[in-house]
């Protein structure tokens, strides 16, 4: 791997210049031609590290999906890995520094003093994406062989749902292909738990979302002339609201816990060794607005425990003017974030059954009606497998510590489709999926001055690297 | 009065095309110029029928205020009345008939078979103020005179709050001398209760209008991340609605009834005989979600309790997008309407030592603020006055009925400043202020296909003038 590394080290300028490239290309959901740029120019590149890729038209004017099958000769002497990442971006929004461009590479130090390249995408998901590429040609500038088969799967629609990679995956050759005799996958797209240490993340939080609308009549009305002798449909909805979440986070909904385990021994210590402090959540939001105290506690509530936040409500008038109306029906928005071995069915009927019963006690003329508009199912692995056993060493091997082993509280349902297309293997255990970000919590992903600590993005090209031949060398 | 009235029957197509015009000219909050022209109009007319009529510049951009002395000569023989009106309307909005265009005036039949005149401010007030102008031309036209001196007084700001009124009325000589020596006044712009009976109108709830807000942080989080571990202002702020009214309109802010007189009986016989319908009710918001099935308890939870109404949330996402962001601040609106003998300072007082209160239980991190941002008081004046003998004479002379006496849910800032300006007379009473309608409650005031129905624009211009008869006429 030395070799390897020491190419790494004398790319940096070429690893920049093709990060910088593709900042420039503005790869938002509205920008059709420069997606396809952008998926021509992956396509491109990994053709000239030695790939066979192509691009998949999933038709209905989504992106192309790149995908490339790299080593494909070597089908039986070496192991197979698939890795995913995604080349859209979110748009640039508000709040930018003057000096920082969104869709330009601009090179900087940013508030925690590392060395950074600016720029949307920047973390998400460009420089993992780039990483891969990068990893090939300092293979190939080494003369050092890849160790292993690599599927290739970059989709530009990530930011918007993955429309299409369900059905590319599922239910095409291509994409069938691109799976099949696969060992072990690979998805670098997202963070540290903080801006420090490196993480293998290992499980995702579920989502369950509801649109709860309490409809009175078709037209609003003047609170003057009707106030106090009509029903108001804002009332009721806020009662039922308020019978929902306590402000310390406990979920009212009978039966939300009944199938979440207790937190068992072994797990606890596995909190106990993760870096991250009570100062790494107020640095991200601003003060001390958070309900526990306790780091272990604060963790276990972002990954083993359900939560339910409401987010917003629709009907009634929501400018700042004062305005005199009641509104004729008005919808609440609400989700809850899953955990295992909660299925997002039973909280259906769970939730559906608790609002219609509490409606009813309250006795109004209006009407109820409550939709799961969105699911998505948790995700959790096997942190023992073979495939994170490569992922420490490689964080050993790259930046000298065991990685900690970290789950999110947000939702990738894209995980859940490419470990099932990755089936079992022929012991009939379920083929391992990992998540092995090179950012950090501090890159302002979605947000303004989004950047990657240069460090992450040159070590982050090495980890991949030596991801690849650790499992390769793995039993 | 017959030779008056036989002028107003035939004076038909002039009045028509009188408000014609009048409904041409946009004369809406945004467009300066068109309601300077719509000023200049009625300064015009005042003038042809021989008023002495000027426009005050309240300057600040605002539109200018007609005000006219009529039979300024007679003072010492003639009784002398104020009348009120705004020719300001609201602005279209969507919602109108294909074949209705808002500012062009379209004769035809409305969905009660009443023959109408369509067009916005058709009833809220370009007829009314129009009918003071009828009533003066078919005077003139029959040669007989007006029997007392009238007031003129026509803004161009009622429908944005009375802008830059009560200071006209209070603090500037032109405004003093047209309230001086005022025997009593009269305005013109609300509805009757239903569509079929007149009415006069002796009361008006207050209002005292709250913004609550809580804040926790700058900037939202993502409920995936913080979810479970950090306080939801939306959550608090829920849970602090849903302790302010139940759905069946009872205020559960104590204190809220304690100067509200309990109803008498002789109050409650008043009731008995208006004419109103809980089918009148069901006509209006379209279906039977009312709270009382009693028509008697509806027009007192209508004119004589308190209302609290919810109007709407900000901060929050208010789309219908599943987004599944933590709000960071939020802030309801919510008004309450008052009766006698409420008063808003308390009210406020009130409101915010209660919510303080149920926020502190909460154990909140957020922080609350709450701010009463506009307030009026409620109106009541005699209804056995002889400036309402004089309404209910020319009611009975026009419409050959007795009008109801009502009071209205809504609050109209402008009459109690009018009543303020009047002042006192000799023996130290308040002198009165009448509201007289000519319109009906299905005109559609503020809504879309706004009409009057010809026959009350005409009777409307006969039972103004009748009034001054009667009021002249009166001990």
């Amino acid at each position: 791997m030395e070799k390897f590394f020491d190419q790494v080290d004398k790319l940096g300028p070429d690893f920049k210049t093709r990060l910088s490239d593709a900042i420039q290309l503005e790869s938002v959901v509205t920008k059709v031609e420069e997606k396809k740029e952008m998926a021509e120019s992956l396509k491109k590149q990994l053709s000239e590290f030695g790939a066979n890729a192509q691009l998949y038209d999933p038709k209905d004017g989504l992106p192309p999906i790149v995908y490339a099958h790299y080593n494909t000769d070597q089908h039986d002497t070496k192991k197979t890995i698939l890795v995913y990442g995604h080349y859209d971006v979110q748009p640039a929004g508000d709040g930018w520094s003057p000096d920082i461009p969104p869709f330009q590479l601009t090179e900087g130090e940013r508030k925690d003093k590392k060395p950074c390249y600016f720029g949307r995408g920047s973390t998400d998901d460009k420089s993992p994406v780039l990483a891969w590429l990068n990893m090939l040609q300092a293979h190939k500038a080494a003369r050092v062989a890849v160790p292993v088969n690599i599927r290739f799967l970059f989709e530009g629609m990530e930011e918007s749902g993955s429309k299409g990679l369900p059905n590319f995956i599922k239910n095409t050759d291509e994409g069938k292909a691109l799976f099949a005799n696969v060992d072990a996958a690979c998805i670098s797209d997202n963070y540290w738990l903080g801006a420090g240490k490196p993480c293998l993340t290992y499980g995702l939080r579920g989502i369950a979302y509801f649109k709860a609308t309490v409809t009175a009549r078709q037209n609003p009305l003047h609170s003057g002339i009707y106030g106090g002798t009509v029903y108001e449909p804002l009332t009721d909805l806020i009662t039922l609201l308020s019978k929902l979440v306590d402000n310390k986070g406990n979920i009212k909904v009978p039966g939300m816990l009944d199938d979440v385990p207790p937190v068992t021994e072994e797990e606890k210590k596995g909190y106990e060794c993760i870096d991250f402090q009570m100062s790494d959540l107020e640095a991200a939001i601003g003060n001390k607005s958070y309900i526990y105290d306790d780091r272990i506690e604060t963790l276990q509530h972002r990954w083993r425990w359900p939560s339910l936040s409401i987010h917003g409500i629709f009907g009634a008038d929501s400018s700042a003017e004062s305005t005199t109306a009641i509104a004729p029906e008005v919808t609440a928005k609400f989700s809850i974030r899953t955990v295992p071995n909660m299925k997002t069915d039973k909280i259906k009927n769970q939730v559906t059954k608790y609002l219609t019963e509490e409606f009813k006690k309250l006795n109004s003329k209006s009407q109820l009606t409550i939709d799961m508009t969105e699911n998505g199912e948790y995700w959790v692995t096997d942190s023992k497998h073979k495939n994170f056993e490569a992922g420490k060493q490689a964080t050993q091997t790259i930046w000298g510590v065991r990685p900690d082993l970290t789950r999110e509280g947000g939702s990738i349902p894209v995980a859940l489709d490419i470990q099932e297309g990755l089936g079992k293997d022929s012991q009939g255990n379920q083929k391992s999926l990992m998540l092995l970000p090179i950012g950090t919590a501090l890159d302002g992903a979605h947000g303004p001055d989004e950047n990657i600590p240069i460090k992450n993005y040159t070590k982050g090209t090495k980890l991949l690297g030596a991801y690849l031949h650790h499992f390769a060398n793995a039993n």
